[in-house]
């Protein structure tokens, strides 16, 4: 099984953009216990960042056929981006939705989700734990292990 | 260490209410798998379900000096009431707010949280495990695991 | 054919309370109609008024399996509970709701219902007798006689 | 004692106008049962169809020193017509607003009455039964039988 | 002359809870300077607190022929509760509000005051003083002292 | 210790303006009464009013070094002048607002306060008690009577 | 020269509809009050009265190349017809706007005017002198008079 | 094949109305170009133009059973009429609607259309040829030439 | 009888100010057409302009036993001065509001008009002629000459 | 003549991309559609489909003085992207917005256009047609054929 | 050259002030800057304070004919003053407006500016500097030149 | 000392789109005027242009440890980005955010700026000098010359 790990913009600054907020973790730290959950799972990761909406989309879009799943933290595109919204949608992947910190303890402005309405679930506030469950919760999700219970 | 585990409004029908919606687990399922994990994890649950508001402000004030954190499915009262947010803002417990489904993908009265900003933060989304994810997070953030991290 | 009826809260007080409001007619008076009425319709009534949302939260879960519909007042919860909402969605039986006022005819947050979308139809502005038209659709409703009309 | 029963627009189409929404009752069948209910309750009924909004009001005018009351279902008028209020205020008369369908739980451009205001009560989502009780609790109001009461 | 004081949802908690917030004061000192007051201004002191909605309004409706008029701090109750609202107004006595904290000084879901509309008056932000004002101006009120000067 | 009085716009009409509304009282009665309370208390009055928002503004100003507390009825310019809030602001002196009215009772554009969030406190429903009561928590505040409790 | 007198729906029942509101003058009155006037400016009227915005706008289109100048009071129109405010616009004609009452003192849904945007001027509020003023306005305004000061 | 063109209210007047807006093709002219574009493409038009929203709602009643299609072009009622929308949805014929300006770039409360959601598409902007791209959409459609595409 | 017309802020500039939007008339000639109309009339005018609301307000209140009426171009405290309307409720004078452009065709936050609630009507949009048009009404309201009729 | 086409972001998943949506028939398949219709006008294609929102607006630039105008289905962008807007606007070309699907039809945010504003006119809702229409409808304007009538 | 520099309310507290958030610098120390910065670019200033909406208008009328430009910080008028924007208006000189703070980044009712918009620019956020790139930017307006430039 | 210029999109066009908006200088020569300044500042600038929110955002993560403040011409992105804001917030350089025209009096969605809140100060309306005032403001800010004063 492979799962897409997507980055949204801002975020390869992790540990040095505003640590108050975002913490010290950097995003190679994240990368490695995603690397290191994954084996644990038994699962591939492709690992992909980029500060651009149209490369997110990109790669969104060449998971079809190629990936199982998506763990995505859109980042600042959460809120303005119909156009990730709409590529989710489009390849019909499962996907789980991420953030380092609790959107909805923030700016007002940062408690909607344009994306979440396309997601399976979100979670939210863990730092880097968020990535970890939400990996955890995108394979059990693919592997169907949820379903005789839902 | 103790944890209180609160199921909000209506939770006590799960399993038989709108399965279409919440998925077939009833709770008392949920509650062992939580019961389960408690033991792997080597911590003690005290597990509350009321329909009442009033009785839910009361078992989180009685939380204090009891229970070291707070893991809560507030269900509709997540929406509508300012005097569970401040219940659990006033026992400064860490607190993990969790949802069976994705809020963000249901009616728009459901996308706002009134207790989320007092959360550490928030899983929603996938089903029984959305608690199972939350009692994880909740244990790894009281014993302060992730915090050279974050 | 067992009909649950719900009072919602300060409606114990009617005949005393607001009477240019709400009428002079008592709560025990409405009850003894919709009895006469229940006889007549050969259903037995199940009434029940609290100030609790919980309580009459808890009071809907237990028609499940024991009454065949539910005729509801909810008063002031009409306009702030989504729980309640919830509840009636949750037991999946036939509700009508009532008022004794017509509610589109005073303060503007009285003009919305999160109750009513629930509901199979409403009926207010009629004070007493919008209980006794309630009942009678309610009947009709579970009898199936407007099934084939409809 | 005479009644004006008033069809807004597109009602003529009944039955046949999706009927997944409004049923398979045509209004003609609607018509004879309020005749059959006229004849038991010993009232006279005039029944006015139109999808014409100044004709609505034009009936409406007419009214004044014929009719003693008025049953209405100004469908899509419902949410637009300020004339058609101020027509019902301008007459005096008492009013019953009837919908077949529970108007609280479609679109929410129809949750709101611009007429209801106007009127003694309102009942919706019982089909043809809402003109029925509807008719029922017109002709008791005029004839002042719940004054007493409230 | 009796008058009935209601403490709202957390109130129990004072001096405890968000000390930075609420101050250092508890609820029972708070109780005891009323109680020393309504000595001074020889009235008897009714006190209640409860985290329960409905048993807010139980007590409200008790006070009828029992007290001469209530002083309230809804905390949390007075941005959400209708009910609580039509309560006070269904027992037609003279009601003063008062809050700890200046309420328009905090978040904005805290600046409209549900219960504000159907009290003589509000006093907020002077901590335990608020109570103290308040008894007194309730009493004044009740007394008609200042009748001919308003 | 020198306390300054500010009395807004339309203030000196009080009495013969809008008596059903405002009271029979006197500007000239109430500032009595100031006067007497203020002996009393043993603190010195400085009494203003004026129509015009600039010199209000002035008038603060001019408090400081001067006067030790701000006792304001900012009475049409609570809804409308952020220039008041910036100057009471800016003198960073205690301020206590009053009305002499409920203004949570009137009009919707009497409910919220640009002033009030650069105030301590405030007090409104108790005619010319307002400021009575306004007066002694100022003094008290200024007193720092209540720090060890709040 | 020419003017065409238009009123709008439900003006018809003039004198008898709501005289607490729009007075005991009749429409007829009101028309030869115009009559009397229209001769001492030596202008002709063309009056017209409909309940329907279709008849309005036939009659608006037909004043083209026949009259000089429209005097209109929409009503209710005022309020939800693009299409009467379209067919101002469309013909091109001086336009004066005229209402009994002071429809900014009213309900909300009465403060604004879709109509008044194509018309030179508005007056409201003086009952039928509310048209007088309104015509002497109207043909001043045709004849140029005060196109010199403007 | 039959195909029912409705022109809204004023556009009768098309050709001298506002041409800086409309430009200065007649609607003769417009129903000359459907006519001929209609010989090309085999279909017969019934053309119907009204300023009554009635009357537009009684011809889309009578399409039924004769024409198999409806391209209108609904004016100033596109953004008032629910009527009009329940006339089409009624009828359950497929519908194009068309404007000869573009209403994304005239005033706001042109932007939003009542009629588009029960349209199969809308094409506006482009004078007259917006009816005759609307004629041929609607045709094809008709014919389900494009059905194996979408 | 004596009547005060009141000038609002930057009508002193009439004539000089953006005559495009406010015509050529200086506020002088103005002044003159209305003291011509008022000996006609056989009134007394007394004539006042202020850029400062407060000196407004003063003048207002000097009103109080002097004048009978006001006739008021409030230009921009129209849209912003609570204060203002306050000062014309508080004198329990007849008063008539005029403009000379019609507000309603203006930007939108000019379409709003915070004293005209407390006015008896309003005329707007005929340059210098509202004014006179205005001191008719208000002298003819003063003198009862349409009491007969309303 | 020389037509810039551009698809925006996702439309390269076309066919596969939720098809009950969007229909079955590929962006390739569509290109050549308009490659056809190009030949039949005797215009040139230049097509250029991109998910990033700047190498739209690129495209856009490198236009000028190459293209003689743009047919565009800006897709998600074009309800959230002002850049795009700037830059048909600043190149100053026809422009002919398009959609596969009727945008008015589904979520709201998809009903509001900020390029549209800047466009000459918009086809939606008949899939692949939409663009051919458009085509057409944009080369014509190009030639002035419609000028004359228009 | 001549220009006005106009400093409203509460900037006479300068250095008092606030510090934290208006700085430590005088409203004379800004003077001198700008009179040492006037003589460098050999024009003449003449420099206003008022804290009265009234006095600013008054002044701002005076500079017709006598300054050439204006350089205003409208403090809290920015946000409240439509009365100050008219007179802006009506002079018709060149305006630029500054701020000592970055108005965006504080309480949200201070990003919009009523006056802004009539003037040419807008410089916020620098302190005292603001006035001197504003000063420099005004004069340079005035003296055309950077009008090849723009 | 480094600098880095960053132009949005659409503004490698300047001079050529619609210059009755933007002004007829092109981008070129506002930056051989920067280079220019910078020379006599004696600062190095490294300048910047693209129409992708990206590559704006990846230039802005270069400038850590290279630039030490950045000058921003954010355009349409101003209203759209949270993507930039953050990473302006992430480098944590300082910013002054700079725009050719007055974004205050153009269309409202362009008065609300998402990136200002995270620069020092924002020049908005004069053309090129708007870009030179800001450079002149930055390097005082970054050479901390005028934090004695603020």
């Amino acid at each position: 099984m492979k799962i897409l790990v997507l980055h949204g913009p801002n975020l390869n600054l992790l540990g040095e953009r505003e640590p108050q907020v975002y913490g010290r973790v950097s995003l190679e730290t994240i990368n490695e216990k995603l690397r290191k959950l994954a084996d644990e799972l038994q699962v591939e990761l492709a690992i992909f960042q980029s500060n651009h909406e149209g490369a997110l989309i990109d790669r969104i879009h060449q998971a079809r056929g190629v990936e199982q799943g998506i763990l995505i933290n859109p980042a600042a595109y959460t809120h303005t981006s119909v156009a990730l919204r709409d590529a989710l949608a489009a390849v019909a992947l499962p996907v789980v939705e991420v953030h380092l910190t609790n959107i909805h303890a923030r700016e007002s402005f940062r408690h909607q989700s344009l994306t979440a309405p396309v997601a399976a679930g979100l979670i939210c506030g863990f730092g880097a734990d968020s990535y970890l469950w939400g990996l955890r919760a995108l394979v059990k999700l693919i592997r169907g292990e949820n379903k005789d219970e839902s």
